[in-house]
C-alpha cells in the first residue's frame, strides 16, 4: 500500500495529504473546508484529549459547555477581538426551511429570519465572559478555572486537512482571576502544560516564547506560544496561551468585590490546542512508508501478525499470539492480533507501517520451534529475533526507546535546521532556499517585522524565553537589538 | 440554600428549573433556547459519557467525527427524513461580516452569500451516509460500527434546560451492515446497552419496546425506545435505537459487493442518547432538599466536613479527614474534603444535599475522642455514627445500598403509577387527574392513536417487548386487540 504514497522529498505537501488520507486519519467532506476525522485519526485525538484533560484536571481545572452560537453584537464589544475574528465566520440568519414551491426540495423560509444573526463560535471569549458576569461577584468566586472541549468554525479560504480547516475540534480554557499576577502565572502554567505534552507525549521539541504584538491573539495583552519545526523546514504553531488582562472583563463589565471591599475588574486568560496537533505528528515524524506515531499517543502499541502456509499451523500460532497479547496488555499496552485470512502478511506489514504502529511482532512455525518472535520497530524499521521469555521486558523497553528516539531525531533535525544569521542577504538566501529556523536580531518594531514578512514570507514565530541577552544589530534595519528572535515561514 | 427551592409538590416544573440552576447543573444562556452546562452538570455528563463510551467500545464500536454542516440538498434525498428534521433548523447563509457603514458594530456582508445554504446538523444520517458511500465497496468493508460525540441543533420553540434545548450534546451511532438480520440485531444490541446503562448506572427502571409508526424516527423502519416515569407521572423517552433498513443506503446510493459477488444496498442502524439524561436524574430521583444522584454517576461520592469551634481543633480533624479520604480514594471513590473557613458546617450540609453528594461524613472533636465519624446518606437523609476502623467497608457498602435503594424507590413509584385500564372514561380520568403510565388495548391504527392524543395529550410511548399476548378491545375504538400498549403524557 505504501507504494502509492507520494515521495516526501519530491512533493512534501502532496506526501502529507496522501498520508493523512491513506493512513485513514481524515478526508475532505462534502462541505467545503470541513474534514471527516476517520476512526484511526480520531483515536489519536482521543489519546491526546485524555492526556491533556487529566493534566488540566490535575491543575484544578473543570470542564463546562457554552453555546455554539454567539450573538453578532457580542463581537463588537471587544474592539481588537472583532478585528481578529468576526470577519470570516459562519453566520446563521434563518431558523426554518419550507418545501419549495416547484416541489423540488426545500428552501429557506424568509419568514423565519432571526432578529439578530448568530455567529458560529470562532472562539468563545465573548459568550463566556458574558456568562461569567453572572458568576462572579466576590473574590470568593475566584478563580474560575474552566475548560471546554468543542468544535470551532473559522471560514478559511485555503484549507488543509488538520492544519487549517473551516471546522476543527479543540479545547479552550477560560480562566478568571482576582489579580494580574495570578492570571499571568496561569497563562504561563498552561503554556508549560502544553510544552510538557508536546515534548513528552508527542515527542516534538518546541521553542517557547512571547508572540510579538503583530502576532498576538486579538484581545490579548500577551500571547505565549510554542513553536516546532516540520520536516520541510516550516514552523508549526501548535497552540497558544493568552494573558488577556482586563480586556474582556471591561468589555462585558465583569467586576468583583476584593477581599478589601474594593470593586475591581477581573483578570483573564485563555488557552487552546486543536486537532492541528494530529497534523503535527504526520508532518514532524513520518516518512515515505507512512506514519510514525510516538508510542505515548499511539492508538495501537503493538500488532501481532501470524505467518503460516498451512491453515493447520494457525492454531498453535494463535495460541502463542494470544498469550503474548495478554502479557503485554497486562502492562497497559494496546495490542492487536491481526489473523484475518483475507490479507497476506506482506500486505499487513505495509499496512501497519503506513498506520505507524510502533511495534510489530511476527510469529511463524519456526518461531514456535525456537521459542522466538520477530520484533520490528516502526521508527527505524529494524528487526530483531527475541526469545519468548524476554518479550515482555523487551517490548516495554523498546517502546520507551522508540519514544525517546523519535524525540531525539526531531531535536537533531531542528538543531541542523536552526541558523544564527547576522546578514540580511544570508537571511533571505536561507529562508528561500533551505527554510528552517533563523535566530536573528530584530529592532523590536512592527514595521520591520512587516517588511521582513513582505520580502521573505518569514514571520517572527516568538521571542524565545531562553534566548540569551546579546547586543546586536537588527537583521533588517541595522538598529540596535538586545536579543535574537525566532524567524521562520510558518503553516 | 435549599430553602430557596420551589416545593416539588406545589410546582413540579418550577422545582425542576430551580433545582437545575441552584445545584449548578445548567442555566439559560444569552442565546435563545441554548443552555450553558455548568461544571457540576458537565461532570455528570462526563461520567455518563465515559461509561457509555466504554460500553460502545467493548462491543466493537469506534468513534469518528463528521462535519457540523450539512448541505441543504442532502435533506431532500431521504423523503421522510426531510419531513421530520429539515424544517426547524439553524441555517447558515453567509460567511463574512463587515464593518457597518455607520461605524457601529458589524453587519452581514451580502457579497459573502453561500451558493448553497448549510444546515447545522439536527442529526447526521445524511452527511454520514454520503461519506459511507466512499468507504463501502465490498462485504469486507462491513460492518462499519461508528459512533460520534457531538453537538446538535434543532430549533425548538419551547425549550427547557436539558430536556429540550436548541443546542444539545449527544452521541449518535451510525452502523452499516451486509444483512438485514445483522442490522436488526445491532439496533437491539444498542437498545440493550442503553437499558443496561439507564437501569444500572442511572438507577432508573425502564420499559422497552417498539415505537408505533406515528412516533417512529423520520427515515427508520423500526424505532426501539425505552421509557421511564418521572415524579410528576409524565413519561420521559431517554434515547432511541433505529433500524433504518436500506432507506439511507438507497438515498445516498451505498451499495456493496456481497460474498457471492452480488451488488446490494447496505443495511443501517442509528442510535443516540443526549444530555437529556442529566435532566432525567433530576426529574426521577431528586427531592425538595436538592439532587439525589445515583453513586455510579455521581461526580463526587463522599464529602467530608470538619466541625470545630476553635481553629486549633481543625489540625487534628484535618489529619483524620485526610486519612479517611486516602482510604476511600484507594477504593476508587471520589472524595472531597471541604475545609473552607468561609462557610459554616450547616451551610455546607445544605449545599451538598442540594448537590446530591451520596454520602457526607462529618468529624468533630468528640469524634476524635471516640474514634468515630458521623455518616449521612443523601437518599434517605439518615445519619449513623460509625467507628473509624469500619468506615472503609461501611461507605463502600453504603454506596451500593444507596444505588440499589434509589432504583427500588423509582421502581416502586412506577408500579404505583402504572394502571391497567379497560374503560375509556377511566383512561381520561386517570390521565387528566393522576397521570402516570396506562397499559391499555389499542386497535393498532394511527387514526385511533391520533384521536387519543387529541383528546388527552397521551401518546403511545411504546409497544412493550414483554407485554403478554392478551385478547382485548381497543380502549378507544372497541375494536379487537391482542396486546396492551403503554400510554402516557410525555416530555
Amino acid at each position: 500500500m505504501a507504494k502509492e504514497l507520494t515521495n516526501r522529498e519530491e512533493n512534501y505537501s502532496q506526501w502529507y495529504n496522501d498520508l493523512v488520507v491513506r493512513a485513514d486519519l481524515a478526508e475532505n467532506s462534502a462541505v467545503r473546508g470541513c474534514m471527516v476525522i476517520k476512526p484511526y485519526g480520531y483515536a489519536i485525538w482521543e489519546k491526546m484529549q485524555a492526556t491533556l484533560d487529566k493534566m488540566f484536571k490535575d491543575t484544578g481545572h473543570v470542564n463546562a459547555y457554552f453555546p455554539l452560537f454567539i450573538p453578532k453584537s457580542f463581537f463588537s464589544k471587544e474592539a481588537s477581538h472583532v478585528k481578529g475574528f468576526a470577519k470570516e465566520c459562519a453566520i446563521v440568519t434563518h431558523y426554518r426551511l419550507k418545501n419549495a414551491e416547484d416541489g423540488k426540495g426545500v428552501v429557506v423560509d424568509e419568514n423565519a429570519k432571526l432578529e439578530e444573526e448568530l455567529i458560529i463560535r470562532p472562539t468563545s471569549e465573548t459568550i463566556i465572559w458574558n456568562t461569567y458576569k453572572n458568576w462572579i461577584q466576590s473574590y470568593r468566586d475566584l478563580p474560575l478555572l474552566i475548560n471546554q472541549w468543542a468544535n470551532i468554525v473559522r471560514w478559511e479560504m485555503r484549507t488543509r486537512l488538520f492544519l487549517r480547516t473551516t471546522e476543527f475540534l479543540w479545547q479552550e480554557g477560560h480562566t478568571a482571576h482576582a489579580t494580574k499576577e495570578e492570571a499571568q502565572e496561569e497563562a504561563l502554567r498552561m503554556l508549560d502544560i502544553y510544552v510538557d505534552f508536546v515534548e513528552n507525549y508527542m515527542a516534538l521539541p518546541v521553542i517557547k516564547g512571547d508572540k510579538t504584538e503583530a502576532e498576538r491573539f486579538a484581545g490579548a495583552e500577551n500571547t505565549y506560544t510554542f513553536e516546532s519545526i516540520m520536516q520541510d523546514g516550516k514552523a508549526l504553531q501548535s497552540g497558544t496561551s493568552h494573558f488577556l488582562g482586563q480586556n474582556f472583563a471591561k468589555a462585558f463589565d465583569v467586576k468583583f468585590t476584593s477581599r478589601e471591599g474594593k470593586e475591581e475588574y477581573v483578570w483573564a486568560t485563555s488557552w487552546g490546542v486543536t486537532t492541528r496537533l494530529v497534523g503535527a505528528i504526520v508532518m514532524a515524524h513520518s516518512d515515505n512508508n507512512g506514519l510514525i506515531i510516538p508510542p505515548k499517543i499511539a492508538p495501537i502499541h503493538v500488532v501481532i501478525v501470524p505467518i503460516y502456509k498451512q491453515p493447520e499451523q494457525l492454531n498453535a500460532i494463535t495460541r502463542k499470539a494470544l498469550e503474548i497479547k495478554a502479557i503485554l496488555e497486562a502492562q497497559g499496552l494496546t495490542v492487536k492480533y491481526d489473523d484475518r485470512d483475507t490479507h497476506k502478511p506482506g500486505w499487513k506489514f505495509s499496512e501497519y507501517e503506513l498506520k505507524g504502529v510502533p511495534v510489530r511482532l511476527a510469529i511463524g512455525p519456526r518461531d514456535l520451534e525456537n521459542n522466538t518472535i520477530e520484533v520490528a520497530r516502526r521508527d527505524t524499521l529494524e528487526k530483531n529475533i527475541v526469545s519468548f521469555n524476554e518479550i515482555e521486558k523487551y517490548v516495554v523497553e523498546l517502546l520507551d526507546n522508540i519514544q525517546q528516539n523519535i524525540y531525539d531525531k526531531a531535536l537533531a533535525f531542528r538543531n541542523k535546521k536552526t541558523h544564527y544569521v547576522d546578514d540580511w542577504n544570508e537571511f533571505k538566501e536561507i529562508i528561500t532556499k533551505e527554510g528552517g529556523f533563523i535566530m536573528a536580531h530584530w529592532d523590536g518594531t512592527s514595521e520591520t517585522e512587516l517588511k521582513i514578512k513582505e520580502e521573505t514570507k518569514a514571520t517572527i514565530r516568538c521571542i524565545p524565553f531562553d534566548s540569551k541577552p546579546e547586543q546586536g544589530k537588527c537583521i533588517y534595519s541595522g538598529k540596535s537589538s538586545k536579543q535574537r528572535v525566532l524567524f521562520a515561514i510558518a503553516y
